[in-house]
């Protein structure tokens, strides 16, 4: 099968043997796979990755042990946990130390004809929901993992900082949610796209409004995110952090002690609210989709995915 | 009268006039007072402050409207809130925006014979309480805000870095709330203190334990304390952040994000729990103080206080 490798920056084709699938797993046949800025920085050497990256993905479902799945359209929860560790033992299975996780750690992604999950971490694609749209279910859930940790009250003005493809995904899960979201960011085009929602799109300028948003998401994929993020949540207010830079960031952290902020560490979330605001159909997802590639053609895929100011790159099998 | 005056990091003793009490206000006689590491930093520079220092005091009430404080032992919150505007309206007086503070912020403080307070700051000092333990409630109070922002259930290991003036109070109160603190420091004399209340002393070397605390508190006073206070913190677990630190900190946010830790920041707290945990007599603070001063010592009682290791110096007038 054809299946893309990344190592030391270089994306390839390979023909490799279609995996074999253990007890308890489903082998599924990609249809659509998206390119996340997690697989950007793993071509950059974020975990010194070399491998079949990808996690964000829909397919089919060819071989399993449950006769259910067979034949079945799914996406996948990305982290295979133990089950049987502490953490796991607290329901906290995208926590597990000894995790690997699909397309990042020690698992094969989806960017190849054929990927292996374990039958626990499938979802069906809600009916109604046009297949490819479904690759965003993983980042999706990202957001939505804001609303499992923090409690962000009806009609309170939120800040989201970033218009990237998280945050413009951010921006409409917490409008979406009944927050008053206002967008910063630097591509006015890019915000357009979902101030249909009513979200309020404001160009990042030298200066932004201190201290006067209960609720700030810093999602600028930037080392200066943070400071600024800091600067613009007011007293008492919440900072939700998720951005995983790969510098080390410098920052005064005198403001989060003298405004006694909470900062708010988020990653990767449960896939039920996602497929639900999916198959709502109320999410502006299709003009994110910039670009659609075959597999075969990886490598061009990856080069524009990684311009500035590209939104959603897809592959098509 | 005699008043500490701070200028460019030297401490002289003035004489001066004894200040005019606004309506309103409280004219207090100073009778004990503490020196805080806030003190230290303003003596180096920190808010280019050039005044009378002093904020951690216990004196007597000599002139006021309310004629029930008059004759009073008391002590003092030290923020001096507008009382109006939108801050203040939210009951968060403490982050008053137009906020003065005692001996800190455009509001002269309390190391001289006299000192002012609006009659609302002021708190009477429990019966059977040592007066000169009484200065102890400042920081009690800045210890006590951590309960009043985090739930932090009975039997749970906390771990609080830092065996300074500050972190050996923290120890004390999270202890007599029912956790289960370990002290992490690096002077076990100074550790030992608190050791009858049932905390155990960590001493700190080169290694920390991993991702093992629900609870992290970070009281060094280092920049170096955050990323240590990081690393402790348990998937999901909670690190407060009460070290304001006046150089910019370099840290890795990764594992904020990647474990979703939360991290608060915390400052000063209500006066009220701390007067009821002085007045129930458990906490063990006469061995925390180390050295006594009169006013006209001040230089004398600074370059002790900033001395390493040292814990608590008074004033007494």
């Amino acid at each position: 099968m054809q299946s893309v490798h990344l190592e030391n920056g270089v994306v390839t084709v390979r023909d490799v043997p279609v995996p074999a699938r253990p007890s308890g797993y489903a082998l599924i046949r990609l249809r659509h796979a998206g390119i996340c800025s997690t697989d950007l920085h793993l071509q950059r050497g974020y975990y010194g990755f070399a491998g079949t990256p990808g996690h964000e993905f829909v397919g089919e479902v060819v071989e399993c042990d449950s006769p259910e799945w067979k034949g079945q359209a799914v996406v996948g929860e990305i982290n295979l946990a133990c089950g049987t560790c502490g953490v796991c033992r607290r329901a906290l299975g995208r926590h597990c130390p000894d995790r690997t996780v699909l397309g990042i750690v020690k698992h094969p992604g989806a960017f190849a004809e054929y990927l292996t999950l374990p039958e626990v971490n499938l979802h069906r694609v809600p009916e109604g929901v046009p297949q490819h749209l479904a690759v965003f279910v993983e980042p999706i859930a990202a957001a939505c993992e804001i609303l499992d940790q923090v409690s962000i009250w009806r009609g309170v003005k939120v800040a989201v900082l970033g218009d990237g493809k998280l945050g413009l995904l951010i921006a409409q899960v917490l409008q979406l949610n009944g927050a008053q979201v206002h967008l910063y960011g630097r591509h006015p085009e890019k915000m357009r796209l979902v101030e249909a929602l009513g979200v309020l799109g404001k160009e990042t300028g030298n200066t932004v409004p201190a201290a006067s948003y209960p609720f700030v998401v810093e999602a600028t994929g930037s080392s200066a995110g943070l400071e600024r993020a800091v600067a613009m949540t007011r007293t008492r207010g919440t900072l939700i952090m998720k951005s995983t830079v790969h510098d080390r960031i410098s920052i005064d952290t005198a403001p989060i002690i003298v405004n006694e902020l909470t900062l708010v560490g988020s990653r990767c979330g449960r896939f039920e609210p996602a497929l639900e605001l999916l198959a709502g159909g109320k999410l502006i997802l299709e003009p994110l989709i910039q670009h659609r590639f075959a597999l075969s053609d990886a490598p061009q895929a990856f080069a524009r995915a990684a311009q500035p100011g590209v939104c959603k790159v897809l592959f098509d099998n």
